[in-house]
Parts: structure tokens; C-alpha cells; sequence
């Protein structure tokens, strides 16, 4: 599982059908690459956080079916910056 | 789920019978990377786009018997390149 | 979906038994990454492809129980090295 | 399967439900990429491991249903830094 | 799929159970990056080799239950370095 820091939250009107009810964040990874997930925990921005991809991406959310590949899975405590 | 930019439409003309009713878009990622996506939105070249990667880029498609392992999942509203 | 030249057949004589009666190419990438690829479309040397990877790696093969987690999905037209 | 050196556990406080029950560690790659994985072995730090990603992740964990992408398979006999 | 050269055994005393009965080898990539690998073919050191990565790398073994993401599923003849 992946380590980020929130950024932002995603602003996005148009999107396909089965993820329209997900909350989604911009995610900034060790590299400084941006990425962006599905948030079933509520994580405000500057906040780290770890995340799983793939199937288990779907797994972590409360509604299995929404489409997503990358989900928020827990905020991490203490966690500096390297 | 990771960013890009819309370049243009892929051209074509022979591919798998898996996937020959989708339409396919050539996009750029923040390093200058190049792929190609399943579009089942309509993007116009120019705008940027986040996309979902293996098994939900299949559920993001109407058609989820399509052969694709990127799929547009919505447009971006107000993203400036970093 | 990535994209990729194909640079010639691989040779490969012994082999796990999933994979025997599957046409393998040579590929090479954007940056001159090499990789293999399981190929249904019959693609000659020179040419510029996009791939699919994992399970649309074996949708994309006539025969879905071959062993592959990458499969050329077509040819593009007038591609240009970037 | 990957390889890498346990660095410490992961203190996460608010997590989803689906992973409430694994033990977490942070790893350090051969490349000093930060990455966190469930472990069923019970490793302390500065041992080197080698661990699952994606669904042989979860198929690891003596509870399949957790929510992970990446997991801990074994620790390496006399494996020294590259 | 991807191309090594396998450099060794790998040695590992305490794994899980998933895996118990699997020969592991010790591959080195294009660039110098290791990895491990399950191994049904019975490769010596100094081969060139090529991998299935996720599901299909439990499909190219014998036993598909075994926990991996990475078998090697053949020997390439005649490989040079690049």
C-alpha cells in the first residue's frame, strides 16, 4: 500500500455513472506524483495517509461496485515527511 | 486513479474483435508519457481527465465485456498543468 | 493501454505448458524498455502497437486460458516516434 | 515478488473497517521508496523480506477477506544492501 | 511479460504456508532492479528468462494456488544483453 498526502480535494462534474456518489481527493506521493482516490474515511487535506489499489481498492469502499482503483485506507499518525 | 491530458483520437484500423466498438483516445501524462484509453465520456483533445486502470476500467465502460485496461472516468474541472 | 514498436519475434524454446500454441513478440517502449507480448493480431517487425495488460491481457486472446499479462490489441496508424 | 527491508510498524489510528485486524509495517525499497504492507509472519525491523502484491496479497493473510494490496511472504536468509 | 536474468535461489527459511512446496528464484532486470520469482521450469543462474505477472502468474504454475505475482513462464534463446 501506497503513502501520500492529501492535496486537495478533486472537482470533477462530468464522470461516468458508477462512481458518481464517491467522494475523491488529490493525493501527492513521495516523487511529488499526483494521483487521485476514492475517500471513504473523510481525510482532510495535509493529512498522510496509506492506500490500496486494484480489487482491494473496491474492498475498502462501503459500496463495492463504485469504480475506483485506488482508495484511501487510513491516515497515518505521526508521519513526517522525508 | 491517475491524470492526464487528452492529445488526440487513436487511429486504428486493425485491432483484437474484443474492443472494436470503443472509442479509443491517445493521452499524455505529467511526465510526457503516452497511453491510450478506453473514452466512454466523449473528451475533447485539450482537456484533462483521470482514469481508472485493470478490472474497474472495465466497469467503467457501458459495455463491460470490452477488452481495455484504462478507461476515462470524468474530466477535471479548473486543472492547471504542474 | 501502453504503447510499444515491435522489434522481433522471441525465440523460446522451453517454455510452461500454458502458454505453447501462443505467437510471442518482442517490444520495445517510449523510453526503450523491453518487454513480451502475446500476439492474435499477427503484427510484423517495425510496427507500432498498444498493448492490454492483465486479465484484458487474455480477453484479448482467442483462447482466454493462455497464459499471458500482456497481448498487442492492434496496429496504429502513422504513428511517429516521440 | 518484491524485496525489501522492514523499517518499522505503521501507527494508524483511523483506518476502514475491512483491515482493522492486520499488522502493518512500513518498508524501504532497494530504491528507498516507502511502502506499507500487512504481515502475517510477524517481522521485526531491519530484517528483508520479500512480499505479494494484488490479489496473492490477500490469498497471504491467514484471513483472505482483509483489505490490502501488498503483504509480507517471507523473510530472506543473508540477504546484503545492493 | 517481462525479461530477467535469474541470478540465484532464493534462500528463505521462514515464508507463509501459501507457498510452501515453490522453487523461488532471485531475478535481475533491465536496469539492474531484483525481484523474486516462482520458478516451474527449473532455471539454472545466468539464464535469461521471461515472467507473468498477477493472475497469470498463478496460472503458469502447476499448482495455481500457490501465493505469487511473478512466474517465470520461460527461457529465451540467444538473449543478449542490452
Amino acid at each position: 500500500m501506497q503513502v501520500w498526502r492529501v492535496v486537495d480535494d478533486l472537482v470533477c462534474t462530468r464522470r461516468v455513472p458508477g462512481m458518481s456518489s464517491a467522494s475523491l481527493r488529490v493525493l501527492k506521493g513521495q516523487k511529488g506524483e499526483i494521483s487521485v482516490a476514492t475517500d471513504p474515511v473523510g481525510v482532510p487535506p495535509g493529512k498522510w495517509v496509506f492506500t490500496a489499489a486494484g480489487t482491494a481498492a473496491r474492498m475498502a469502499m462501503p459500496d463495492r461496485t463504485v469504480v475506483t482503483d485506488l482508495t484511501i485506507c487510513g491516515i497515518i499518525d505521526g508521519w513526517e515527511e522525508e
